[in-house]
C-alpha cells in the first residue's frame, strides 16, 4: 500500500489554517456573481502586467539557484518566464473572464407525475487542490479557472519555482482584494517542505479534489497517497490507425502533423498502426517526410520490409510516450487489430483512425475506449482550446467525473433541485 | 493513514482470476446492442421467478445461520426474503429493460474554427465493484443497472446472505448464457472471507469504481483504504426550514410527511428549523400529531418554551441521522441562520424550504450545498425513481462524477468525439 512522507506538526497546522481559510472562502465565490469574478481576474492581469519587472526579478533569482543545484535543461526552459511568457499568462486570466460562467445554470427541468418539478443546477466543487511541478505559469492558469468555476484553490508549486510563484501569487491576492473578495480564494503554499503536498494528500476535509500536474513520478505519489479524489492526467500514447479505405494524401498529412507538429505534447502520435493493403502506399510519401523531419523509425516486421531505415520495434516501443522524434510503426492486418493493439498498450488518452469507410469509423470510435477519440483528424487537436472549452486544467485520462480536457464545466457538478406546492410524498 | 486487512495469496489469485474476467466481458458487455443486454434482464427476471422456491431455501438457510449467530432483528429483516419480495426483485429487472439506454448517446456536437466538429457521447465506466451488507436484493438491482450501462459488475455481499446471493446470482448467470453474454459480465463473489473485500479495494487494475452500500462502518472502510475511486452514500441527516412566509398548512403536511412517512430512510427529515415568527402557529398543529405517532421531540431552549413535552436537544442530536421516530427542533431568527444550521450539520443529503418568498426560496436553492434541494416539497422525494431515472444503484453524498440519486447516467461517463476531414493542427 502507500508509503506515506511524515509531515511535521509545523506543517500540519500551517495545513489546517490555509484548509480552514479555503473552506471559508469557498462558501463565499461560489455565490459569487459573474460580473465580480470577471472584474477579479481582470485586476488579476492587470497587476501581473504591472508586476512584469518583479516578476522577472522573482525569476531570474529561481533561475539562479536552479544554475547551483544543477535542474535539468528541460525544466530550466519550463521554468523560465519572458515578458511575452508573461504577457500570456495575463492574456490567459483576461480570456477566462470572457467564458460563459458554469455556476447557476439549470437544466433538465421536468414534472413529474408526482408533481413535483425535478432539475439539476451546476454548481463549484468547493475546494480544488493543485499539485504541480516547475511551470510558474499554472499557478495564474490553474487559479483562474478554479476562480471562474467558483471554486477555491490551495495551489502547491514546485520549490524551484517558489520565487516566482510568490510573485504571480501577490498579483492574485491584490486582484482578490481590488473586487472585495476574500484571499483565501486563492492560496499558494509559501513552504518548500516537501511534506507539504502529503498534509494536501490527507487532508479530504478541506479539499474535495486534487489535481496533480506534473510527470509521472509526481502523478503515481499522488495516486499511491491521495485520501482526496484525484482528476489525474497520464500519459498519452497516442495512435492513429490508417484504414485500408483511407485517402492516401489525407492520412500522410495527418500521420505527419500528428507526429512532427509537437513531439512534445500529450495529443502527439506515439505509434502508426497501418493496414496493409494501404501501407505501402502511405509509407511512400510518409517516410521521406519523416526522414526531412529528423523522425527516428523503429517497425515491425513488416514495416521494416516496406522502409529502408527503419529499427526494429520491441515490446518497450509499443507501450512508450517518447515526446520526441522517434515513432513506432506497426503494419496490422485490419480494424480488428488496429483496435486491439490500441486497447492493450494504449493510455486512453487520444487515438485516431484515417478512414473512407463509414461502418469502420462507427465501430472505431464506439470500441476505442480514450478519452479523445478522433476520425480523420490529427491527435495534436486534443486541447482545450481547440475543443472549444476555452481553456484546461490538464486533460484527465481518469474515468470518473471527466474524461478529456477539463476545462470550467469539469471543475463543477450538478446537483438535484425539486420544487413543489406543497408536495408530500405518498 | 489507512488500516489494511491482510490478504492471503488464496484471496489475492481468486480477485486477479475474477478481475481479469470482469475486464474481458466489460469489453463485450460495452458494445453489446441494447436489445440483447434488455433479452438478458427479462430472462434474468424469468429465472428469478422461475427459481423462486430454490431461492427461498437458500434464503431460509441463512436466516437458520443468523438464528445461531443471533443476528439482530433489524439485519434479519433486511436479509428475510419472501415471494412478494423475489417478486418484486424480477420486477425491477423488467423495470431496468424497459429503461431508455444510455450508451451511445451523443450530445454536444458543434463545428469549431479549425473545421473539426468535436462532441461527446456516453460510454460505460467499465468494470463496478459493488459492495453490500445484508439485503440479498442488492445483488439482482445493482447487476441490473450495471448490464443496462454497459458495465461489468463484481458483486460482494454479506456472509450472511451468502446461500441467497448464490441461488440470485445462479439465476443472473442463466440470463447472461442465454442471449450469449459471458457470465464474466456479473460476478458474485463466492467466498466468506472478509479480507476479499480488502483485495477489491485494493484492485485498481481490474475495477473502475466501487459503490459500497451499507451502514457507516463498511463506508468508512471503504473510503479509508480503497486505492479505486469510491462512489459514497453516507448520512442522510436531512432538514427542513419553514421561512416565516410559509403557508402553515403546507409546512405542517411537508414536515409530517418529512419525518412520518419512512423513518428508516435516508431522505427522511432529522432536524426541523422553524423561523421564530411562524413557529408558534406551526407547532400548535404539528406536535399534536408527531404526538400522536409516537415522535419523540428534542428542542432548543426556545422550542421548548413553545412545546409542552420536549426534552432538551444537544449537539449531538444536531448531527444524529436517527432514522427513527425522533426528531430535533430547532428556532432560529430566519434564513441565514437556517442556512448556517443545514451547512454546520447537514451532511449535504437532501434539504428542503417551505416558503412563499421568492427571494429567499432562490437563495436556499443557490446557497444549501446538498446533493438535492428542494422548495415546498418533502424530503422523503429524495429517490431515483421520483426523479425519474427509473431506479437507482445509491444516493451520492460525493462531490465529483455525480450527486444525488445514482441512476444509469451515473454509471456512466462521456468520452469527446472529433471529426474531421483530413483535419491537420496548424
Amino acid at each position: 500500500m502507500s508509503k506515506v512522507t511524515s509531515v511535521s506538526n509545523e506543517i500540519r497546522e500551517s495545513m489546517d489554517s490555509t484548509g480552514r481559510n479555503a473552506r471559508a472562502a469557498a462558501q463565499i465565490i461560489a455565490q459569487a456573481p459573474t460580473g465580480v469574478k470577471n472584474k477579479a481576474l481582470l485586476a488579476m492581469a492587470q497587476r501581473i502586467e504591472h508586476d512584469r519587472e518583479r516578476i522577472l526579478e522573482a525569476n531570474a533569482a529561481d533561475l539562479e539557484a536552479a544554475d547551483t543545484t544543477g535542474l535539468s535543461s528541460a525544466l530550466v526552459d519550463r521554468l523560465e518566464l519572458t515578458p511575452e511568457r508573461i504577457g500570456a499568462m495575463a492574456q490567459g486570466l483576461t480570456q477566462i473572464a470572457a467564458l460563459a460562467d458554469p455556476v447557476g445554470e439549470i437544466s433538465d427541468m421536468n414534472t413529474r407525475p408526482s408533481g413535483i418539478t425535478v432539475g439539476r443546477m451546476r454548481v463549484p466543487l468547493g475546494v480544488i487542490g493543485i499539485i504541480y511541478e516547475s511551470r510558474p505559469n499554472v499557478t495564474a492558469d490553474a487559479a483562474g479557472l478554479c476562480l471562474k468555476s467558483g471554486n477555491a484553490a490551495i495551489l502547491r508549486g514546485g520549490s524551484e519555482a517558489f520565487n516566482s510563484n510568490r510573485a504571480i501569487s501577490d498579483c492574485l491576492a491584490h486582484g482578490l482584494v481590488d473586487v472585495g473578495l476574500p484571499e483565501g480564494v486563492i492560496q499558494v503554499l509559501k513552504t518548500t517542505d516537501r511534506s507539504a503536498v502529503s498534509a494536501m494528500l490527507d487532508s479530504p476535509e478541506y479539499l474535495d479534489v486534487i489535481v496533480p500536474r506534473g510527470g509521472r513520478g509526481l502523478i503515481e505519489k499522488v495516486s499511491a497517497e491521495s485520501r482526496v479524489p484525484v482528476i489525474r492526467h497520464l500519459d498519452g500514447n497516442c495512435h492513429v490507425f490508417v484504414d485500408a479505405s483511407a485517402d492516401v494524401e489525407k492520412a500522410v498529412e495527418i500521420a505527419f502533423n500528428a507526429k512532427c507538429r509537437r513531439y512534445g505534447v500529450c495529443g502527439a502520435m506515439e505509434t502508426l498502426l497501418l493496414a496493409n493493403p494501404i501501407a505501402q502506399a502511405v509509407l511512400e510519401q510518409l517516410v521521406p517526410r519523416y526522414q526531412e523531419a529528423g523522425v527516428e523509425l523503429r517497425g515491425c516486421e513488416r514495416a521494416r520490409s516496406m522502409i529502408v531505415e527503419c529499427t526494429n520495434a520491441t515490446e518497450a516501443d509499443w507501450e512508450t510516450e517518447y515526446l520526441a522524434p522517434i515513432l513506432a510503426i506497426r503494419i496490422v492486418d485490419g480494424l480488428d487489430e488496429a483496435i486491439a493493439h490500441i486497447g492493450r498498450y494504449g493510455s486512453g488518452h487520444t487515438d485516431a483512425i484515417v478512414t473512407n469507410d463509414l461502418s469502420r469509423s462507427q465501430r472505431f470510435v464506439r470500441e476505442v475506449d480514450s478519452s479523445s477519440v478522433m476520425v480523420n483528424a490529427s491527435t495534436q487537436f486534443a486541447d482545450g482550446f481547440e475543443y472549444g472549452l476555452g481553456a484546461e486544467i490538464g486533460i484527465s485520462t481518469d474515468k470518473l467525473h471527466v474524461r478529456g480536457p477539463v476545462g470550467l464545466e469539469g471543475l463543477t457538478i450538478q446537483k438535484y433541485i425539486v420544487y413543489g406546492d406543497g408536495a408530500i410524498r405518498p
